[in-house]
């Protein structure tokens, strides 16, 4: 499977360091990040376990960024067709009263929510379906969800507005690209991932009552294998201890 | 009554123009649009009708020309407060296969439909807050949804993204200013609505089975008469012969 | 309009009697409780401001009984055809962990739930239809539902499946008899109804923070004269103290 | 891991026969059917596999039944604990206008559900718990859900009530026993399954247009082996092909 690689979008300590890990085992991972601290330790760990692995500094929201990436990638990787799309960016967290938020501060959580995902999407399902025919599971984009995604609560305007939008956009380009075997999949993460800046801010006696990351990334991996007659569109993954 | 007074963003032929004629019967309405044209007729009708209407063209997606819009109705309508806000806006339209979008279309679409909802309540919350004391019913902000607020389909996934977004905006903005008196309700309006566009691009023969613009103006009144005890956020509209 | 009436499941000193009340404004109304003391005081009332009104002990779980209070209905009120008929039966409440539950608590929580409503339907649907053609406003089931009816917590297994299933109810009923002009509404009443038995066992400082039954009864007569064109098949009602 | 077991309601050849096979590569399997036919294929093929297979008549619908179901557990696996439970019982299929349907038939479709639902739960839930402490992966009961657990149609009332009931009493079991270790998962099936029977009513053109039932088996032993931070409490399985 020498021939087909994974592109993860927001690399970073948590679920996209997870996720590269898990798909490097079978195909080269390239990620992006904004800055290359919050991949190179992922690409040297995966390099230690004898897989592929690319760094590049992109930014998603800006398109021009985004182009560079993708020269980048195709200069690295000749011939190399794309499997998986993870889109990890944590972008637009924002929690305020409504009249506290600016316009631009708006247009930064929700506007540029949109844009990245836009441009992003627009890069990858193009080499997704290309890949349809001869990958060896279907070529799949991978969307990390929120609670926000599919509850708005009071201070979070701007974000669960980027959030439900992600998941519209979602919903749209499933029912768009699955009947041409693309595989869309939206995770809805309702509970806090276990990462180094989670322990620091949120102490809890309960084990497990963080996500782990390796966990998500399993359920990425078993979402990319699926075949195309059972395509999950949506699903959640929360604590056994979240309230929900 | 006198003392208060509507808003309307997009007033227009079938929705924004209904609304615009049910409010005047108890308050002045003030209506937005981005042509006079939009908004002649109606004025003339209410001031016929005996109402008072004010038209402002304005675009609520630019806060500057939304600012001069407020300072015109602060002119015109001294001392008056709002008890009611519509937000009509039918902006970000757009069906085509995704890969054919270009960014700035999903910018135009997506991103404009958010800014311009997030321009009219930046505006409009302050001062239906401040009406809450003395308002005859508390004070509401209803807006406009659509089929895509709730179901993205294919070929409208910039679309549904802005109408998912706003149904997002709606629900937190709920859980903000529902407590403090302001009534945030959002209408799902499922199905054609019978304007004169839409008499002559879908023709049908049978009779009610396009949504009749009255009758959604009746349940936003109902929805601005509820008493802060009883509360909708949420409803649909959608003619009986609707399949859905 | 002397020739309709309307039928109201679930009598009692909250929504079942506020309903009565606003619906005998226009029509004469029958209640059906299992008691005579829910309905006796409401029948007094309609009767003294001038309305029309007729108790009947029935079981809406039990077809034979609710067969019989048809019948009694049919001699009392010869030639009128129903308008409208309000399931506001409040079945099958009970918290309980769910393995302390037993087999014939459930039954009698989930089970009669689905069946009171099924006998209530089947009794109902075709008389409504045949007020299709010359009902002042299109004929229409109301049913009240609850927080349960969309989310179901722990501790509330049978309740909340009998809840579940009669908002299925509604909206397949809806699917099927829209289209025949009768109007299915569902509402999902979301918090604390002001009654004197809330009234004793909740009290809070905060003023309206406990739904009035008059509020719900205006807007169930709304949803009663929305035009065919425009029906309403869900919406929730909750005080704006809610957290939700 | 000899010492525990899976049990799966509802063996048949689909859903069932694939789940029994999926997970009889770790556990030994019990399988309950109304009639032997249903899983003596599937004990034969497990058993020639290697793997350890034990079928049972029992109607989960008849409490007694399934009593007697757990005596022969008890006896044939004695010490084994409970890992899995799969309720894949397809019962309660019912298409009708929903005036052609007689009491006795909703209640053999929506009663029915529920208490099969109920007793098969009650049985499984506490012994769930005793294996919190040692099972490999947390113990597990996986649902499966259709279409109608999420969307009544016309015609579907019967069937969508006991659907929509189902899905209630996994959200509620999944807040109720969630903390205590036991991961509930209700899987919504979105889609007509590829099994001999759906050949033969089904003829389509278009390949893995229906689901290939080892395919969910994949996606439930997946389930089963999330970790308790990372639970999955719904998901969706649909054909790529499927317009939804």
């Amino acid at each position: 499977m020498g021939s087909f690689y994974t592109i993860i979008a927001g690399a970073g300590p948590g679920t996209g360091r997870a996720a590269a890990l898990r798909f490097s085992k079978t195909y080269p991972v390239v990620m992006l990040a904004r800055r290359p601290e919050s991949y190179e330790d992922i690409v040297r760990d995966i390099r230690q376990a004898g897989g592929q692995a690319l760094g590049i500094v992109a930014d998603v929201a800006d398109s021009a960024s985004l182009s560079r990436a993708f020269d980048i990638v195709g200069e690295a990787l000749p011939n190399l067709k794309l499997a998986a799309a993870v889109y990890n960016v944590n972008s637009g967290f924002m929690m305020k009263p409504f009249l506290e938020l600016q316009l631009d501060e708006f247009q930064n959580s929700f506007g540029k929510t949109g844009d990245a995902f836009f441009n992003f999407t627009q890069k990858t399902l193009p080499l997704l379906r290309e890949a349809v025919k001869d990958s060896p599971h279907p070529p799949t984009l991978i969307t990390t969800g929120a609670t926000a995604s599919i509850k708005a609560s009071a201070g979070f305007a701007a974000f669960s507005a980027g959030r439900f939008a992600m998941r519209a956009l979602n919903q749209s380009l499933a029912r768009e690209f699955g009947p041409q075997g693309v595989h869309i999949a939206h995770v809805v993460i309702d509970g806090l991932i276990d990462t180094p800046a989670s322990k620091a801010w949120s102490k809890t006696d309960v084990p497990d009552s963080k996500i782990q990351p390796d966990a998500i990334a399993e359920t990425y991996w078993h979402l990319h294998i699926q075949p195309r007659s059972a395509f999950t569109q949506e699903m959640d993954i929360r604590p056994f201890s979240e309230r929900f």
